[in-house]
Parts: structure tokens; sequence; C-alpha cells
């Protein structure tokens, strides 16, 4: 965890070193939950991204009451450190993993989403075995067309048929409308989110109708839960990437301000318009956004090999030189902060905390 | 490392799982040891594919008499696990990372790329400080245009001021004639590649012409090593992601067979053509190359979010169910293992081994 380097100037890093402003960190995660404060939501915000108890627990003091996640082997990372409340937004399916989970329900409120009673039967069969009661959440297919039981009969149906298992709990409803943050224009993409979730909602009235409670009506990620934290019946947000202000988010208008970025040093000035760096795709993914370099006004263009950045000048300079260091803006945190093992968090230039990313590498 | 896991059946593995089949491996890496050895070209494979000093160590049984990696902290990996010739073929720069490189050569022969005077000076005081001798051995661009100092003159004058140091050794010249590989028809590649190291080996000449031994000249990647093996003055190759047999270098006609594949659990059936398996993003990088799903095929297109694969069939079948296991062929091995903790090598359906990949995470 290189504890060690508390208290030192940022210059003590090595390099290529995940960077967290705190500053900027709290007051991203600040705007998030005091705008679900003043709509009345409550806050689940997913764990994907930071893939850290560290930063899960600054979440639950800043206001959320549970975390979402992945995979079971995320839960249980989160379990051990002390969170109790947690979604795996997810299918977790076959006989392995369910006993995992029903075993893993001793040590923390599981909730897992299902989208078939075939699954459903198999969680309520472990569940038994291991003498737990996890809580089972249907996830609806609101227009994004991964997984997810379509709206409808078909969903009144599976919760009334969870509800009559004797191992499980029924937990409620989740969906994530993700397919929405694809609209560009603001308006429309605001409507695009009440016509995506008009027939989740619908749902959940069916399903009470049918005289069975659902606690929890879930969805709405970083992209969208300005305008689904408002809508009438959903119960939680699961915003969470937004917390590093990441630039897809900030594209979307979300009122963050960038906190991630990776410390990266000049390995090679091959030629005047030409700038290596010793960060490729093993330290950072920029298939979903490109990172900015901060300081750097003419860049033209940025490509990355395995373990070397290449990035383009627009003109020749001779001020970036070699050993020189750069601190990249991470463009899309979730496919950086699953390549390294910590956060290095800074006040200034003092690094006052390093964050295990315990999460990172829980595939299961 | 779940070696408990060894003697099972694959069966009991939790997917996602990186799966070796142990003889596809070896015959591989008996293929390209084999040619090696016909053309009497040393081998220093590239470990940044496998990240394992298990496999390492199997391919110096196999003839190979180093290798080759990315970083330091890397080639600490591979120098704990007893090998003694390691080639960190990229600049090392700055105090930090040369003194980290100068004490590590206490325990191996590390041989570092240079591409200029200004971090040979820094190898030099570092190599002073710790009283140790890395080798430098020039990087020189031979059409890649990554990094590397251009052929010719500045080559030779730098080799002048390297043998002219007093704590490091000149080890040679390397490059990475990778910008060959996508020259589609063969004899037109094969003519790229010469052409690419035709300036390099004047220089080596020109080296020599001023009374220099060079004892290294290494180049050649799977996509090459081939032609480049064969070239008159080329001592070694690095060809080492080629020993999976990824789609990208069977395209190459490699005579390589695939050795590397996902296990993975199909998690929803939310559509008769759609399956949505338990690996995503987080579990294997698609972007060089998709994987191949084995025994599936209808299979349209497939699309990676961070934790969910989608697999969209053409046409309607109700073959796969909730619950089956697939095996995905990685198609760039690169890109999937450094995900992962461990391999789990097959015999057969038997878990024969488990080997850690030791060296992924490691970025500095």
């Amino acid at each position: 965890m290189m504890t060690s380097l508390v208290g030192q100037h940022v210059d003590a890093l090595d390099t290529p070193a995940l960077l967290i402003d705190r500053k900027v960190l709290l007051g991203n995660i600040e705007v998030i939950g005091a705008s679900l404060r003043k709509l009345g939501t409550a806050w689940r915000p997913h764990a994907k991204a930071h893939k850290s108890p560290s930063i899960a627990h600054l979440l639950l003091e800043a206001g959320a009451h549970g975390i979402t996640c992945a995979k079971t082997s995320e839960a249980e990372i989160y379990a051990a450190s002390g969170i109790r409340d947690i979604l795996i937004a997810n299918q977790v399916v076959g006989p392995i993993k369910t006993r995992r989970l029903a075993q893993l329900a001793r040590q923390a409120d599981i909730a897992v989403a299902v989208d078939c009673l075939e699954n459903a039967l198999e969680h309520d069969a472990a569940a038994a075995e291991a003498g737990t009661s996890p809580r089972l959440v249907i996830e609806i297919n609101s227009g994004m067309n991964r997984a997810g039981i379509d709206p409808g009969d078909d969903t009144v149906e599976l919760a009334k048929r969870i509800v009559a298992l004797k191992h499980v709990r029924f937990g409620g409803v989740m969906t994530w409308e993700g397919h929405t943050t694809t609209v560009v224009d603001p308006a429309a993409r605001e409507q695009a989110i009440h016509d995506s979730l008009a027939p989740v909602l619908e749902s959940v009235l069916a399903i009470q109708d049918a005289g069975i409670d659902v606690p929890i009506v879930s969805c709405g990620g970083t992209g969208t839960f300005r305008t689904t934290a408002g809508i009438e019946g959903v119960t939680e947000v699961q915003a969470g990437g937004g917390i590093f202000g990441d630039q897809i988010y900030r594209a979307l208008g979300v009122p963050v301000q960038p906190a991630l970025s990776l410390l990266v040093t000049v390995t090679s000035r091959p030629a005047p318009d030409r700038v290596i760096i010793d960060a490729g795709r093993k330290s950072l993914d920029p298939t979903a956004a490109l990172p900015e370099v901060q300081g750097l006004s003419n860049v033209q263009s940025m490509s990355f090999s395995a373990e070397h950045g290449i990035i383009n000048l627009s003109a020749p300079t001779a001020d970036v030189r070699i050993g020189d260091r750069l601190q990249l803006l991470i463009g899309y945190s979730d496919q950086a902060v699953h390549l390294h093992e910590q956060f290095f968090v800074l006040d200034g230039n003092t690094v006052s905390s390093v964050w295990p990313t315990w999460a990172r590498g829980r595939l299961q």
C-alpha cells in the first residue's frame, strides 16, 4: 500500500501513479449528495469506478445509505470493510456463485439482481442451504437491451413467484436507463429518461396492486440522476462514477470537477513534436474517453500502446523535457482505476492518504 | 493463488477464469523455439503478455537465454523469481526509477533501453551510487516512430558516449520493427522488415567500425521473428506474445494454436438472440481483437461494457441456457492477462497448475 509515502511531497511518488485531489473529490461528493437531499431521494452509489472501501465509507458519511457493486467478490470486499447494505446490480448465476452469495448474506444485507425465475430458484436453494435470506431485486430492461426482464406482466409474475419463495426476500426492482445518456440534447435526454422509466414505474404500481411491497426502486447513474431522482416512485439512485468528475460526465452537464489524474514521466523526446510517457493501456484505457494533459495546450493527438503513451504536439517545442512529470486528467475513471493497486490522495502537493483499490481484480 | 483448485475438474472453477491449455502452450513454445534453433538466433522472449515467472521459466527451459520486459518493477518480479538476464525494452527515466534499476542490478544482469545521452548519464550516476554496472542498450527508431534515436551518426555518437561512461556497460542496440506487422501481403511484409532493419544493422557496423563491441542486436516480435531471426547481424529476437496463439498472430501466418481462453458463465438470456455473460472490459479488453466463442457458430456480434459481455446471435436459439459455461478464445492476450491474478492451467479437463501473474499491475 506504500503508506510510507504519506506526508511526503508528490515528487516522491514513482510514476505512473493515480492521484486524487481530495478537495475536488469531496466537492463532487457534496454536489451529488446535496442535490439528492434536496430531492429527497436515497443514494446507493455504484462502487464500480472507485473499487475502494475508503471511498465507499466517505460516500456513506456524505449520506449514502448503502452501495452498489457488480460482483459477489466485490461485495465480499465491501462487507469485510464494514459496509452492510450492498446491492449487486448484476445476475449471480450457477451453484458456485449463488452459494458464495448466500454465505456472504451472513455478514451483510445483500441484495442481488435477478431477471428470471430459474435464477431466483437457485438463490432460494442456496439460501436454504446457508440458512440466510438475501434480497432479490428484479432487474427490468428499460430500453438498454442488455440484461433485464421486460416490464409489465412478466415483471409482475416474477415478483409474485419470488414472494412465494421461502428462503429469499423480495427486495424490489432496479434498472439502468443508460442508453438515454447517448441523447445529446439535454431536454430530449430528460424526456428519454422519463419515457424509459415510465414502464418500470407502471410495473412497480402493478406489483403493489397485487399486494406486494416494493421497498427498493433503484436506477439512475451519474449521467441521469439529476432527472431520475426527481421522478415520483424512484426510491434511490446509483450515481457513483461522477465523484471523480470524468470528462464523459462533465460533457453531460454534471457540475463536477476533475478529481482523478495519472501522474506520468516523460521518458523520451524522439522528435520536437513527439512526447513519450511511461503510461500505456495497462495504466489507463483510453477507449471511452481520452485523458487531457494538464498544462499542455498544444496536444494534437494521443495514442497508447501497452506500455507507452504517445503525445503528438501541433508544433515543435523544447518546453517538455525528458524526466518532466505530466498530469493526465482521466477521461473515464472506470477504465483506469481497476488497473491500479492504490490511489495517492493529495492535499495540495502533499500525499495525505493512500487508499487501496481492494475491489480491483474481483471479477467473480 | 487458489492452488487448492489444483487436481480438480474445470467445473470447480468460478468464472470468469483465465485458462491455459498446457499442451497447446507447450506446442506453441516448441514451434517458436525450434524455428529459432534452426536459424541459430538467440531468444529473449518478451514477458509483457504472460506477466508470469512460471511461464518465463518454461521459456528458459525451452531454450531462451533471457527475457524482455517493459518496466523496472516487472524486472524486480522476474529477478526475485530467479531470472538473471533481463532486458527492459523501454526508457527508465528520472532519479526514482534509475536508482531503483541500479539497485536491482545487484540481483540480476539488467539491460535497459536508452535513446539519449541525458538518460545514459542519469543511469551512470545511479550506478555509481549503487556500485553496480547495468548494461545500456541503445533503442533505435526503425520506422515505428515511437521512442528511439535515429539510426546512423546519432546512434554511433551515442554508443561512443556510453562506452566512455565509467559505471555502465554498453550492451548493444535494440529496435522494434512493429509497424511492419500492418503490411498485409506476406512478401511485402518481409521486404518491409528488411528495409526497416537495414539502417539499424548499418549503424551496428558503424559502431563496430569505431572499435566498439555490440554484444546485443535485439529486435523482432512474434509478428516478425520468422523473417527477422534470419537476417544477418540480428543476435536475438523478442518474440513472446505468440506463445498463447492469439488470433492477431495467427492472422499473420504464425503457426501457433489458441492456448488461452476465458471461462465465463451465461448470466442472462433476456432475448432468444441475446446472451449475457459475466465478463466485460474488466476481464478482457477486446479493443485490439475480439474473442472467439468456442462451439458457438452463430455469433453475429459481441460487445463488452465494464462488467457485462453481450453476445448477439444471428438467429434465436434455446441452446444456450442460463448457467451454461462458455470458453472465449482470447484475441489478443496482452489485453487480457494483466486483468487477472492467475492462470488456471488445464491438462484435459483437470486443473494441473495455478500460475500467478505476479508481474501484472507492475506499472512503474
